[in-house]
């Protein structure tokens, strides 16, 4: 299939494509609330969309650089999309960060209930394994059951699921920037190298590409996270579309918290431009990731 | 590798050799607690234990009846009971069913805490997954996916997720028999067919054998849920490890309160018996599958 960003001219525009591939891809995985049990369902649906889909737009941007077609791909950027709806949901309940606003609106728990949340973030988390699993994601089982394999060690108690714990474990607790730079790596950075990794996987990427891939992903993610927590303290909440001023409240040590501010901006500065220096191998196909980078450090959401 | 099974006696000892599979692939797949996010794996070492390991049991059985390696289904026992510890954390939260006893001890949020379960149960369904398409479980990637397909789809919203949300949507209402038998065919019934297909996959059982399986499967989860609701009303909690009368005091309708004990206690007999039935095509390997219908209508846990 034809590469759907070949006449897309900026970064915006390809975040937009990338929201309408991804709303369609869901739309078509994630069941039609029917039965006695439609109410989970329904809460997926709320929970699937409205995000930046950022984790789509990189697996998506990934499988570019390797020629892979396009409909397994979008397959791919939506499973690790579930992934992140579900973490999200999760994230958001009363026991864990007690989140009652998510992208705009209320979270899953309060728009709906904690009890069909935490069901609708599981029922997310094996929509992704199944998606993986199909056989309209890739005709060769190997690169399915790698792409199963990948996406459980970047999510589970050593990966995101692990770093969610630091972050509770650590709320009350100093860190220095060490652990918050552990934390990180495991509670997003793990799920977003995952998402660089997966066009690699899908398109029998080289040795080479694939550890340029993860040392971009690496310094992506932290960048990240560190405008995270910079939006955390100065962003505007009604664009940011959740709270704020909560890391400050909990008294959480956060990249901000450590380095300030001033530091904290250029240290995401440095970041990003590493990101984009790993990128060097690739032709003009990395050229929205290259922009990416920017991107993640000026967004105001 | 040998037939594990193959000197022992009776059903009694059957089960115990599964417990202690189970238990040493539990510990060898579970990692080690280490770092600050041992505690989510600490939770999960407590939840993995303790169990009937019945599902275990099955998938086991079930390997055995064509002849699959025992290292890789103990692996895919070890999986499925990983499944099942998730739900039962999961449905034990106070925003589910609110249990503070299980398997004679402290429920895992009661033990740890709320966040700390959730995490365990999220990381126990990816743990599933890992082993399920990892190739120490079999050489054949097709039937790694198999596995994966098969579990993620007797999990999801139209499996195991649907029917725990069938049963929160239900506990005010009045369902009758059609839908209690529906609501415990996702909640319970799924995973326990997952487990008893999971040996067919494995040993590329005939179209026959699988749907023989399935039946008995399908009957056998029913015996086994009406056999659940009679504990709840005559059950020993001590023996039980979980508090019982909850349904009643919850107004929520089960078989029993349909259809009378003694009805109900008939009716799980003839399931067990058809269920045994379904077990004719296959050899004596089918032993203690046989053996395990009068079990699930007999025990007192």
């Amino acid at each position: 299939m034809s590469d759907i960003y070949q006449d897309v001219e900026d970064l915006s525009a390809a975040l937009k494509v990338t929201g309408r591939v991804l709303e369609e891809c869901l739309d078509d995985l994630i069941p039609d609330p029917d039965g006695p049990e439609r109410r989970v369902i329904e809460a997926m649906r709320y929970a699937a969309t409205g995000g930046k889909a950022l984790r789509a737009f990189l697996a998506l941007q990934s499988g570019r650089l390797f020629g892979v077609d396009h409909d397994g791909m979008a397959r791919v950027a939506s499973a690790v999309e579930c992934v992140h709806a579900y973490s999200l949901i999760h994230d958001d309940l009363p026991a864990m960060d007690d989140d009652p606003m998510r992208r705009g609106r209320p979270s899953t728990h309060v728009q709906f209930d904690e009890a069909t949340a935490i069901l609708a973030g599981d029922a997310f988390q094996s929509l992704a394994f199944e998606v993986m699993a199909d056989d309209d994601t890739h005709a060769d089982p190997y690169i399915r059951c790698e792409l199963v394999t990948g996406l459980a060690r970047a999510i589970g108690p050593l990966g995101m699921v692990g770093g969610q714990m630091m972050d509770l474990e650590g709320e009350s607790s100093d860190l220095d920037i060490g652990a918050i730079t552990r934390l990180h790596r495991l509670k997003t950075g793990a799920l977003i190298s995952f998402a660089c990794q997966s066009g690699a996987i899908m398109g029998r990427a080289s040795r080479e590409a694939r550890h340029a891939l993860d040392a971009f992903a690496h310094d992506l993610g932290l960048a990240f996270q560190v405008v995270d927590d910079l939006l955390d303290v100065s962003g505007d909440p009604a664009i940011l579309g959740k709270t704020v001023g909560k890391d400050a409240a909990s008294g959480k040590a956060t990249f901000v918290s450590i380095m300030g501010e001033e530091r904290a901006r250029d240290q995401a500065k440095l970041l990003a431009e590493q990101a984009r220096g790993h990128l060097d191998i690739f032709d003009q196909k990395a050229k929205f990731l290259r922009e990416v980078c920017g991107y993640v450090i000026e967004r105001q959401r």
